[in-house]
């Protein structure tokens, strides 16, 4: 903003009082929250919100406008003091804070338009932040991302996941804040106010470092110059603040993290001493209406994206295609059917097979090395940006962003994950590459669309149907091949499942997905050469569950439900249909795999831990004769 | 070890060769594996086994010896190479690598008695490893901890995590060497042989760092005697090694990851040109036998833990008490009653009550400050050398460690976890401070013990249980003051339940667990007013789960099961409950909280979401009359 110093320093040393002030008595009204984390930042968000970033208050999901993510989540009510006051809403709506009627919820969530993510587990912000700056250069945007971290933050890891991987990506749209407050929830932080450790460690993870005092104005504007003017790097500017600025009584003191000002004496003692603090501002001059005057988005078309259709499967019945090959096979033919599409790998490209992805549109292909968190957090700011993000790698290794999943969940962002490699099928590799917990993870968050393909052609029809539905969503693929069982235009739907066989003699049902599927239908056979039908279903979609289909089929098979899955027995199949069949008076006999595995063949795997053919046949003989 | 250079390195470097045969021959043989990443990191398993470190392989859980954590799992065929060099088992055993007989597993795995964790998770030895070098401090040991990672692990957030809590405790017993191949599993590693890039962020955090050349034997030994001199401050030795370094054609060489040579051409053409390596070594001299002097502990006599009898809860009944509260008075109890008990926090101390730990035994209190993935890690390397570890922060911020809970279930290594705030019922802070998918995570691992507590005798109760129980369990606790139910001397078990109204008139059971078991008394009192019996069951034990009273007490009351939680309806209360009773073909109606909620009062929330007195009254009246 061009203004002379003079002039635009008092205004927004005013601004950041009214902020302090703000903050302070929506706390007080609301009975709690975290006053003093807000004070300690309002000289950086008067500077961010009124002095550097280009946003329209009444527009803020503008493609063009720069985005603001607040890292450290507890400090909301300063975010939406900064909202109020740049005029996205009337500031009376702040004495709602954490009232059950508002979105002004304790921690940011996209309830709110100039939300991106939702933030309030530490350490996640800056992830989505890598994802917003990315998606600027996707679409060939010059906007700028900012993101305020608390100093507590940076002991997460994922901090330093996302640092290493803006440098790598050369993000110098992204600039980084750290209020460097010293006090964590507890005790004291980690390294206090020795500010030589951040920007040692900072500039040791390659970004540019500037390290100034966080209550001076005109250091502040000066480091979001020097970081707008600093290329080929990310910037992190590291503040050094006082926690509880403003209010003597509390600044720098222990004990006063999360904590609201009492309403009464102790609240109006600290109103009065932060009303003494206004500074005259030069009546009608060019700093007097600052909110008034804040850089709007250029406003340029918006590219129609225009998404052509899908290019189809094309298998032949009996083609051995593992699952996550026909994954990457369908990301290739997403990729070029959508310019929104992106891919992010963490360095298993060649075993997810996202590398085909890689080939056909390189410029989308984010690879953040072995670093999951940041990987699953990039993708959710991608996503809250218009993207369509796709982070791949091994099943079991998404659970390494299990906070990241869950936090896409609080956003309803659509991410769509897939994991690879699942369940003891994947054989000899041993236990800690099996995921043999993830349905358990996705199926829990009440949003989450879960997939569990079968077959290649079902695997890249229900990729593609997972791209367009809203929310988040998880595919599961495995690493063994099996044999194609759908043809090429077999219809599919999220919240639907396929019965493969089926007979008016069917003594039982037997639900199975992915690689049980084939254990189901072996089964199948051998029981019919014995002379008893079953009844098969392939379960590709979990959550939604086609709860009419499965009463259907348990109804006309004597209420003999059997599902079996390369899953523990919790959170997975076994529970989805229940529960689905729960209300009919239904209920489900399960195999699962019940103990820790370990290392060998795959089919000696799915045998010794108990969910071959064999054990279906003999689960099949043994329930024949009940009910 | 004392031995001149002259002789001691050409016998390291044959040993060395060695393990690289080793490594080759058991891959080939497995037909999987990766013997690349073994050849690399030969020199540095040879100097360390061989020439450094203390201990006895036929006794290789001595307390005093010292630990080697195999941090890059997937190398695992050179970890079993250098224990059958050192004598632990016969060479011969090596042929069996990832066969479903062996413990030989394709990452290591606790099976085998040298493995302290299960590694293969990238990014979490180095975490457990921090937690065998806090063991040594805690048992007043000497020992030292050793871990090897890889360069491209280096990425994973949790490496920093570590390394500042490593820096923090000045933990000069541990001496950490990244093997730096420069290549990944799909691409060159983000660095690559940048060895600058590693220096720079190791001295950053805090760490002595010595850049050595990997290959070079006098170099490595340097500087394995430099980190052991090297006091107050941890040490990380940064070698810079060849990826398939002594076969010349993968040296270097992409798409040789997580691949084995081919029997036969491929195979015997690498056998001969690694046979081709072995040096001189001056015959019947001292170094001509270096596994016979391995240095072995000091056989100290080990103190008896002798652990008191835990002081009882003392409450009177209807004392309002949070069961967080509770967990920390119980903590600080066990604390005095065993000195094997220790506890770590992630800077939530004051929330969690676990400061009440700290007050009794502060050098037993491990701090971890905001990074949940060491603090687990950690737990997991002190409870594999004897300690009993309670690692605890909000429930939902333990999600960030769900893939260190999954190698924990892996390992069955003792940890004892602790979550608190779950739930809607913390109200105002919002969704993302609330857990309301922990109950599934935990119970997905078929070997954890998880507990759930209603009131504050229970709670104390059931974390000394939870103590002394083998294997892993979780503990939810909650935010609201709850009255106390249970007398003084009410006794719990794991794997049980208490019926806590019971009448022959009963029309359904209601089944609760935590804050929704108050939620099941109130609806018990309404509903009696109005002349309906219910039974009202306290599930705080979910697993094991007390199948035999759940199927009592749904045949006891007309098969009509009632299960309300403040957790999602995947994975928790209702699933648990569901599976334990479908043997007898009882089916559950849950109520839970079936979409991401929102900020509010605890109790404007726990009406909002479904799960109050009010709609288990409804639930109750509507299914009275029917089956």
């Amino acid at each position: 903003m061009n203004m002379d110093r003079a002039s635009l320093i008092p205004a927004l040393t005013n601004i950041a009082t009214r902020l302090r002030i703000d903050s302070v008595r929506a706390t007080s009204e609301a009975g709690s929250g975290h006053p003093t984390s807000c004070m300690s930042m309002a000289d950086l968000m008067a500077a961010l919100f009124f002095a550097e970033m280009r946003f329209d208050p009444k527009d803020p999901k503008n493609f063009e406008s720069d985005r603001f993510v607040l890292s450290k989540g507890h400090a909301a009510p300063i975010l939406y003091a900064a909202w109020a006051e740049a005029g996205a809403f009337d500031r009376a709506e702040l004495m709602k804070l954490r009232e059950i009627g508002s979105d002004l919820e304790g921690h940011p969530t996209p309830r709110l338009p100039f939300v991106d993510v939702a933030t309030g587990s530490l350490g996640q912000g800056i992830c989505a932040a890598v994802g917003t700056a990315l998606n600027a250069r996707r679409i060939r945007s010059d906007y700028r991302t900012y993101v305020l971290l608390g100093d507590g933050e940076s002991a997460e890891g994922s901090v330093w996941e996302a640092a290493d991987v803006a440098t790598m990506d050369k993000l110098d749209n992204l600039c980084g804040i750290t209020d460097v407050n010293a006090l964590g929830q507890s005790r004291p932080t980690m390294w206090e106010h020795d500010m030589g450790q951040f920007e040692r460690r900072w500039k040791a993870f390659g970004w540019h470092a500037i390290v100034i005092d966080g209550h001076d104005m005109a250091q502040i504007l000066d480091a979001l110059a020097e970081a707008r003017s600093t290329k080929g790097q990310p910037t992190m500017i590291l503040a050094r603040t006082i926690k509880g600025k403003g209010v003597s009584s509390v600044e720098g003191h222990q004990g006063w993290h999360g904590k609201a000002f009492k309403k009464g004496e102790e609240l109006d003692r600290a109103l009065a001493e932060l009303e003494k603090q206004f500074v005259p501002v030069p009546e009608g001059g060019p700093a007097a209406n600052l909110a008034g005057q804040i850089p709007k988005p250029p406003s340029k078309p918006r590219g129609v994206d225009n998404p052509k259709p899908v290019a189809p499967p094309v298998y032949a019945l009996g083609d051995q295609v593992a699952t996550r090959e026909a994954y990457g096979t369908a990301l290739a033919k997403l990729a070029e059917a959508d310019p929104r599409v992106v891919a992010l790998d963490a360095d298993v490209k060649n075993s997810t097979f996202s590398d085909r992805f890689e080939k056909v549109a390189p410029e989308r292909f984010y690879q953040n090395f072995i670093a999951e968190q940041v990987m699953v957090g990039a993708a959710m700011g991608l996503a809250a940006r218009g993207a369509i993000p796709f982070p791949s790698t091994f099943a079991c290794f998404l659970t390494r962003a299990a906070d990241f999943v869950r936090m896409a969940a609080v956003s309803n962002v659509g991410i769509k994950l897939a994991g690879s490699h699942a369940g003891v099928s994947i054989g000899e590799d041993g236990p800690s590459q099996m995921a043999l917990e993830d349905l358990a993870m996705y199926r829990a968050q009440p949003n989450y669309t879960v997939l569990y393909p079968s077959d290649a052609v079902s695997a890249e029809r229900l990729l593609a149907l997972m791209a367009y539905h809203p929310g988040p969503a998880y595919m599961r693929t495995s690493r063994p091949k099996t044999p194609v069982i759908y043809t090429n235009d077999d219809t599919f739907t999220i919240g639907g499942l396929k019965v493969l066989r089926e007979s008016a003699a069917d003594v039982a049902t037997v639900i199975g997905a992915g690689i049980t599927v084939f254990e189901a239908l072996k089964a199948y056979d051998q029981l019919k050469a014995a002379g008893t039908a079953i009844r098969v279903i392939d379960l590709y979609s979990l959550q939604p569950i086609d709860q009419a289909a499965l009463v259907a089929a348990g109804r006309a098979t004597g209420g003999r439900l059997l599902t079996v899955e390369d899953h523990y027995a919790a959170g997975g199949i076994g529970d989805a249909v229940a529960e689905a069949v729960a209300g009919a008076g239904l209920t489900v006999q399960r195999l699962a795999v019940r103990e820790i595995p370990r290392s060998g063949k795959p089919e000696e795997l799915v045998e010794r831990f108990g969910i071959s053919a064999k054990h279906i046949v003999e689960a099949v003989n043994q329930v024949k004769g009940k009910k």
